[in-house]
């Protein structure tokens, strides 16, 4: 189990996994701007982060939010998944560039500046923006700061990094894992809108291991499809969720087994972190469905726990109301026509089985023990500068069929969360 | 435009409309008893309602939830659809009477005494429950109350009924129109959990016109789809909903025609007082769908803008995020794989064009009006004994395809919310 007790320790511990693989270079800065859109007295601020291949690289991938209503980043980024090369990722925060009157031209205005400067086709450069979407990407403000950006290119720290992408996150989250001579690194930012599929949720991961390209883009989505694409937050698949993973091809091989392992291991607990540090969350939950009669069922089911809102308010308040968890997955079920046998039910949180041969098995004991159970997952939800810990309110959910197993990551709801979101803007 | 300014204004209109139709008897009653599932030091109380006809009808049918873990009284409900006459219904609050061990016997037992008192079948009768799920209704309690209760069946007034099936509802919510020589009355319950297809959503709609029992049962259908299952407060379908409709028969006929048009009013009106009345709800929401192709595309829109945790907050907060509009919309179409041409979306909150032709209409001054205007709309979510005004925020989204048009209401999402089902049961 982690457990950190002050926001330096957990820092410290990030520093040391923030180690830049050979062959890349990293730089963040800031700025300041005035949006269109809206009447502000003080400028707004806004990240700007960069980072390099020392020298253009045929391996790299992606996987994109598949939202009808995509960010101009997105639309750019799937046309340059067909570049032949990668050499560099801008990203800012705070606007999302997504359906803004000329967002793709902007975007571009950018990526053509910074090609320019770092002397490169312009083809081999990403965007990425998270933030508020609809409005313009201050374009001017971000093209003067390239320079400064460039030059502070260096190979020091991705914590940085990890920091500047952030929108209402409260704290950095940055993964590593050591494979081979090499090392795979990840940073991801989260907060609200996250259900990936994929939420506005960032992660970059960089490794310097040599890869095939075919292999690199089929191992991609596959863990992020049994990583990120199982948290959930608020349900709401964001208009620019992005992974990207980028190798310099630097380090000797490792068998496919291995990367495989190691890359999973760093998105599972780059989503894992996505979930604890979401908007106002005060418990993370785990729900584990099985025999649910096929994977995508048992997907779906978990889904439909951690987003019901009665059962994130009912976590919320450490109350077990585990009807609501009951409830949850009969409204999915019955909406869908698929007949489960009550009788062969079975459904535990914790260490406790609330349903059992068709009936809850409650009974005042048990639930004095469920309420102090769900106190000791609660995280205080308020300036969060770290995770207190990394406890999990879990459901086990067996719905008596075969086959079809699927663990899904969420949250509960909070008054921070409302708070957070009722004006997220202002 | 209806506006209440006080709870008192707000009855003396409910009690004008609370009619009982000729043929019907009423009467309400409370009880005390100690849960077995929870240790509590004073005893929680209950309420009764017995609604009965002064002669067994074949004049009823029912609508009920689709949850594949439904309440006994929708399982004994279901069966007692196909008895040859209706005499009546006991419905009580606080518990669900859901999965409880010997759940469906507890309510036979009650209808059985009930069917003693009265001297008619057993199977003329129906249960009906709503609350809290998994625990066991005080059946002894319950049987106690009955002599009481038939002794007090009166014809003055079925607002003591709208009032004793409340829950966590604030207000009581009646509903009534003359038709002919008769008059169609419906009470209904809501609060949480409310996405009907059944929400704990109960209603019971009364009427004294005679219709043939195919036309009955038919006509509900209709009118329910059209109505009650358009409303969500929080996406979930709970295990008790119920909508029952039942006639006396002692009017004469009217046309068919006239007979729906009569029941919808009825059914919308009931349902918007349900998300009007819905917990912490201080926003309704009314989403308008037109050209997606299809009515349940159209009606999965609607509930996808309703159901986002972020939209939900931003109405709340007055904060016109109409970005979180177009990514739910793009999510849901998205994970679909339905292709929409965005170039043709066109979506208006209030008077406001916020998105046309490809991309957001915002500006600095628009923003403003949209706060004005969702402001204007708002209502105190805090101890509401009557609705303030019948106000909505109307939002339109025109996909641009042919056909398909679908009306959805819901709600905000407010601290009150997270409040009231964190702790719901102490």
């Amino acid at each position: 189990m982690e457990t950190y007790r002050s926001e330096k320790e957990y820092l410290d511990e990030l520093e040391k996994r923030a180690i830049v693989p050979e062959g890349f270079l990293v730089s963040t800065g800031s700025l300041k701007f005035f949006p269109v859109e809206r009447k502000v007295t003080d400028p707004l601020s806004m990240n700007l982060s960069l980072i390099v291949t020392e020298e253009p690289t045929p391996l790299f991938g992606a996987v994109f939010t598949r939202n009808a209503f995509p960010g101009a980043p997105i639309v750019i980024g799937k046309k340059r998944l067909s570049s032949k090369y990668f050499r560099g990722v801008i990203i800012n925060n705070r606007i999302a560039n997504v359906r803004a009157p000329n967002g793709i031209e902007d975007a571009e205005s950018v990526l053509r500046e910074l090609s320019r400067i770092l002397q490169e086709k312009e083809e081999y450069f990403f965007p990425s923006s998270t933030g508020i979407i609809g409005w313009k990407i201050p374009v001017e403000e971000i093209i003067k700061k390239l320079p400064e950006l460039v030059r502070g290119l260096n190979k020091k720290s991705l914590l940085p990094v990890a920091r500047a992408i952030m929108t209402t996150d409260s704290f950095p989250k940055l993964r590593s894992e050591e494979v081979g001579e090499g090392v795979i690194v990840g940073v991801a930012k989260g907060a609200g809108m996250i259900e990936p599929n994929m939420g506005t949720m960032l992660s970059y991961i960089l490794t310097d291991i040599e890869i095939s390209k075919e292999f690199l883009r089929e191992v991609l989505k596959e863990c992020v499809d049994k990583s990120f694409n199982r948290i959930s937050i608020d349900g709401d698949q964001s208009t620019s969720d992005t992974v990207m993973l980028i190798s310099s091809g630097k380090k000797s091989k490792v068998s496919e087994n291995l990367f495989y392992a190691k890359l999973l291991s760093v998105c599972e607990k780059l989503s894992e972190d996505i979930v604890r540090n979401g908007e106002g969350v005060a418990h993370v939950i785990e729900v584990s469905v099985k025999n649910a009669g096929s994977e995508s069922l048992a997907k779906e089911v978990g889904k439909a726990i951690v987003n019901s809102p009665l059962v994130k308010t009912a976590v919320f308040g450490n109350d077990p109301n585990v009807g609501r968890i009951v409830s949850s997955v009969g409204d999915l079920l019955g909406n869908k026509g698929v007949v489960v046998n009550p009788d062969r039910v079975r459904i535990a949180v914790g260490e406790e089985v609330v349903f059992e041969n068709g009936y809850f098995t409650l009974d005042a004991i048990k639930e004095n023990r469920l309420v102090e159970y769900l106190k000791s997952c609660y995280m205080n939800p308020e300036n969060r500068g770290y995770p207190e810990h990394d406890k999990k309110v879990k459901i086990e959910v067996d719905l008596g069929m075969k086959e079809g197993v699927a663990v899904v990551i969420g949250s509960d709801l909070s008054y921070q969360y409302v708070r957070e979101n009722a004006d997220y803007r202002s």
